[in-house]
Parts: structure tokens; C-alpha cells; sequence
């Protein structure tokens, strides 16, 4: 399955810190990076105007750069558990975006990416953002980590979309399967 | 401090069912209601169709009834993880919501609002149920179970805005006398 060309746009949500990348896919496993930032709350601001400052910068980012997809680092259910609220708020506030601009969602746990990038899903920031930087041909490595693990979550999606998309196409063959057999059962 | 007239929006939130009210506060301790709801979205559908439901009703409420303050439910950060992660997402839409429309929130713990309906932070359902119901003069108890906890909430926040308003006013008071004490020091 071809899906050269693909745009990704990449989310490592925070409310403090949310790491946001766009990259295209290439050829084979080529990806082909398009833009790499962090959008940064201040944490004394009350919790409705950090969130409308994420969605206005998410918003901005997908009407920019059109991605066809969106991939978002799955939610740890450990953890400081405050931290991960205020995350999931932010996470909401993301995922209504994309979806009023009709953007498919998928979702990525931290582990599946670190073993779609460096075939270990225990690999440490060190060994994640070197293999990114070589991936992606950066000629230096992307700072902050936010921003390295979002281009890390993109270039995840790209190279599972293949995989994904030959899914959906069974998928859809076995539902049109089924329907002849229970068509022609019916005859 | 007089709020005569204050009108307040409460949420329950969820995903599933979030509950929707919206009451003014009358004399004294009196409150009047406006409205009740219930928004639902199916357990099946996508998570960015079912936010962009929940943020499509929240949105039309608001701008149908115009409330000065939302009072919304401080999630328990205990329970079933995921469902509490899913409620969390629908948060910050709602926040969102709000926040967009300069409209500031309050959060309240579910303790909170029973011990100010009923004086007893451990109350039950039913008897949160019938206070709400002779509280605000219903004909009958409000259904289901998410919409009478919208109605608590706001309640529950009708009654602390003139605290909360006062202690606004001493803390700026305060702030106003620190400053001419400073400002004195200086001369």
C-alpha cells in the first residue's frame, strides 16, 4: 500500500509543555520533516485560558498545514495523577479540534512509539532523539523533548499507516464477503 | 453583597451523559430554575465525535442562556481510571467552552455541593434528589440522576458567591493597603 505523501501532524500533549511536529511521508520508509514546535502555558493562568491558548495554537497548526492525520501520544494512567488530569483536559481540547476539522485521531502509547523508532520500547529520550534526528536527517538533534517526542509519534503513525490501512481494506472484504454469502444463503 | 439576579450554569460532566442546568439566584437564599438537560453521546461513536457533541450543546447553552459563572464538577481523581481519563477530556471541552466566552468557572467537589444542599457532605442520591427538588419549588424530582446534580452544583455555587465575592473584595482590600503601606515606607 502506497501512502506517500501522507501528512502527519504529531501531539505529545501537556498543558505546560505541548509538543506539536508535521511531517510527509517519502518513499518506503522515507519521512520527510515539515515543521517542529512547543507551545508552552504559563502555569499561573487559570485553567480555561492555558486551554484556549492550546487550542487556538492546535488550530492554527492543522489550518497551516492540513495534515491528514493526527497522532497523539496515549495517556499514562499513572503517575502524578493531577498532572495527568490537567493533561487529559488539555488532550480533550486537541482531539475536538482535529475532529471539527473532520481529522482522524489515532492514538499512540509511549511504549508502542519508542519500539516503532528504535525497535526497543524501553529505549531512553537519548537513544529516541538520536534515532529521530537520523530518521527525519535533522542536522541537529530537536530540543525540547516535547518537541522530539512529537515528531517521534508522527513518524510512528507513518510507518504503522501501511499496516493499518491493508487492515481497514480486510476488514471492509470481510464485511463485503459476508454480505454476498448471506445474500446468496438468502437466494 | 447582593447577587440578586446572578445567573449560573451547573455541569455534571461525563462523556456518556453530561447533565446541563442553569438557575438565577433570587433574594436572600431563594433560587429560581431555568433549565435542566441531559446531553448524551453513544458509548460507540468515535472520541472526537462524541466531544464535538458534547462541546456543540454545551456551546448552544451557553449562548442560549447567557450565565455570568459556571459551576462544574472537580473530578475525583479515584474510581475507574479510564472513565475518570474520558470525563477529564470532556472537562476541558466544556472549560473551553467557557473560557472562549470570558465566562469563569468554579469547580466544586462532590462533598462540597452536598454539604451546602443538605448539610451533610456524605448524603445520597435520593436525599440530594429531594432537597434539590424543594429547593428550587419543582413540581416534580428532576431525571435523571446527572441532571438534579447540575442542579445541585449551581446551586451549590449561588449560595457561595457572596463568600466568595467578599473574600475577593478583603483580598483586594488588602492588597490596596499593602501597597499605600509600602508606598508610605518609601517616602
Amino acid at each position: 500500500m502506497n501512502l506517500e505523501g501522507l501528512r502527519v501532524m504529531g501531539i505529545d500533549p501537556g498543558l505546560t509543555r505541548c509538543g506539536l511536529s508535521v511531517v510527509q511521508a517519502g518513499r518506503g520508509r522515507a519521512v520527510i520533516p515539515v515543521a517542529v514546535g512547543v507551545v508552552r502555558t504559563p502555569s499561573d493562568a487559570e485553567l480555561g485560558n492555558r486551554l484556549t491558548r492550546i487550542s487556538d495554537a492546535v488550530e492554527e497548526w492543522l489550518d497551516d498545514y492540513r495534515p491528514d492525520v493526527v497522532a497523539i501520544e496515549r495517556l499514562f494512567e499513572r503517575g502524578n495523577v493531577s498532572t495527568v488530569m490537567y493533561t487529559a483536559h488539555a488532550v480533550g481540547v486537541l482531539i475536538l479540534a482535529a475532529a471539527r476539522r473532520d481529522i482522524p485521531v489515532h492514538h499512540y502509547t509511549p511504549s508502542e512509539v519508542k519500539k516503532a523508532i528504535s525497535g526497543n520500547g524501553r529505549a531512553d529520550k537519548q537513544q529516541m532523539t538520536t534515532m529521530i534526528t537520523r530518521i527525519l536527517g535533522l542536522s541537529e538533534a530537536p530540543k525540547p523533548a516535547d518537541a522530539a517526542d512529537a515528531l517521534a509519534l508522527a513518524v510512528c503513525h507513518c510507518w504503522r499507516a501501511p499496516a493499518l490501512a491493508r487492515e481497514k481494506q480486510v476488514a471492509a472484504r470481510t464485511r463485503e464477503f459476508k454480505r454476498r454469502l448471506e445474500q446468496r444463503s438468502k437466494q
